[in-house]
């Protein structure tokens, strides 16, 4: 144990001093959280809330990955350290995906000021609502001004991780299915700032009066934050400045609003929610392994599968088993 | 509570009697979980088994809605009842798609041995693993022969669903990703056919060479299942004879080897243990707020937002709370 609080505490020294090795290998312990990830979550604890971090969401097709090159191109020019999380729990089809990413931010793949890291943490204690703000402070950690995190696929719980952000950038884009796409993903409710993506193809006229109609821009409560709407052609380059200035229009007004503030304890409490219940989960399965209760599932089991017992009378008598 | 039980079971004498809105409203009890529920779980307990359930699954445009369509229209011609199962836990993008279905199943949608139904359990006290076995047996309670549940998305534990099926069968197409994506997917392991739909484009021969590698269907071990490979023109009702040939085969060998009870009893203990955790976690909630646990939790979280506390000191700090 020693051992590995040295190499962790090691590991961190070099994260801070940008050795981009060092992040990834950081990542991957936080990301298994089956080796000294407890010493990793120690050693960047108190880093958090020293990024802003971005969370960018939208149905597949919409251009998420090229409009994130192009944003962290821009922070870049500004002088920025930054990092892109693409979050991915639910699919098991992400191979596809994930090599797609990598290749549209390969115009950022020699920067050193870029960490690039997909995230599938299936399987993982808490799953992404653990790993992921974990992740976001390593980032912190390695110097990172702006985080942005991204999903590739649609899953719930990748809104969820990216809802969780300090903004929130929702993409649509004409003839990707849309508006009717981001009411039904609950996305009206959530975004910050809505970037109509493909700006320059047909429909997308449509696309903003949809949305501006749905989310009511026009009128917003007394000293809440107006909504913004962000045309972009993130393949050409078009509308970038624009949706940079929303993102610091949208931070300063987190500040001085203690949205911000409030966001990012809202955010550290779903995680120790989610950790706690996971680990009184697993420390249930292990009970139940060492006391022979996977016998009596099996029996139960058997009992369900002929039709002499329905699962809830068989959770009654299992959990009564435990507490005997 | 008697007029409710008196009521479920008005509503499963009229659902074995064959009548769709009984059938939708039992599904819809399971589904929610928050009223009759468990009488409903016992009503249908009995009819255990009484079907045999194909799980269908494969990446998005590769045809399963095609497929599932025409392998409902043969069973039909043979005289059988059929449930359709569409199951959806994850996306929250999923209006256009379950639309969809809808529209590609409106061949049986006036035919009262056809039943569909869509399931999105997002929320559902244990998901997907509990609500699902718990609908199929509605269906095997409403004198389903075959039910046919079949995944709308690609996530994982739609996939678990699936997979847990008497018979699993993986649809594959050219050009959709194909080969990789099945094996990224994990779905190498789990298909007990595999179907390659839109054989008559190009590629078809590419993909069955691939496949036929990727799972070994040269080689079986003695007595084990020698998995299949069928070529399918779905749109076109091609290859559909030899689909339900494959199926049959495999139902006979399921028989005969032990393995169709050893799957159900495997089903069985996964919705057992899906419901005693879900059962435990929303015990665990209710007892942290009935006892001030909550605020516990934001003082925790302001803490580790504020960079003093880490995650997992955090959680031991709460469950000694709890504890205490």
């Amino acid at each position: 144990v020693v051992a590995e609080r040295v190499a962790v505490r090691d590991l961190v020294e070099r994260a801070r001093g940008g050795d981009p090795r060092a992040v990834a290998r950081l990542i991957t312990l936080v990301e298994r959280a089956d080796g000294p990830h407890r010493e990793v979550a120690q050693a960047v604890a108190g880093c958090a809330g020293q990024a802003r971090v971005i969370g960018l969401t939208g149905a597949p097709g919409v251009g998420k990955s090229t409009t994130a090159s192009s944003l962290v191109g821009a922070l870049r020019s500004r002088g920025e350290r930054v990092g892109v999380l693409a979050v991915d729990p639910s699919s098991p089809f992400t191979g596809g995906a994930l090599l797609g990413d990598r290749i549209r931010m390969q115009a950022h793949a020699t920067d050193p000021g870029v960490y690039v890291r997909s995230m599938a943490a299936r399987g993982h204690l808490g799953g992404l609502a653990v790993a992921a703000p974990e992740a976001v402070r390593v980032l912190e950690a390695a110097g990172c001004d702006t985080v942005l995190v991204e999903t590739v696929g649609v899953g719930q719980s990748e809104v969820e991780v990216v809802g969780a952000a300090d903004t929130v950038v929702v993409l649509v884009a004409p003839g990707a299915g849309d508006s009717v796409q981001v009411a039904k993903a609950g996305l009206l409710e959530i975004g910050d700032i809505y970037v109509v993506n493909k700006a320059d193809r047909d429909g997308a006229d449509i696309v903003v009066r949809d949305l501006r109609q749905a989310i009511g821009v026009a009128a917003p409560e007394p000293g809440a934050w107006a909504r913004r709407i962000v045309r972009t052609t993130a393949t050409a380059g078009v509308g970038v400045d624009e949706l940079l200035e929303a993102l610091d229009a949208h931070a300063a007004w987190s500040l001085t609003s203690g949205e911000g503030a409030r966001r990012r304890a809202a955010r550290a409490a779903t995680e120790i929610e989610a950790l706690a219940v996971a680990r009184m989960r697993a420390e249930l399965e292990a009970s139940w392994s060492s006391r022979g209760h996977s016998a009596v599932v099996q029996e139960l089991a058997a009992e369900v599968a002929a039709g002499t017992l329905d699962p809830w009378s068989a959770v009654d008598r299992l959990l009564a088993v435990k507490e005997a």
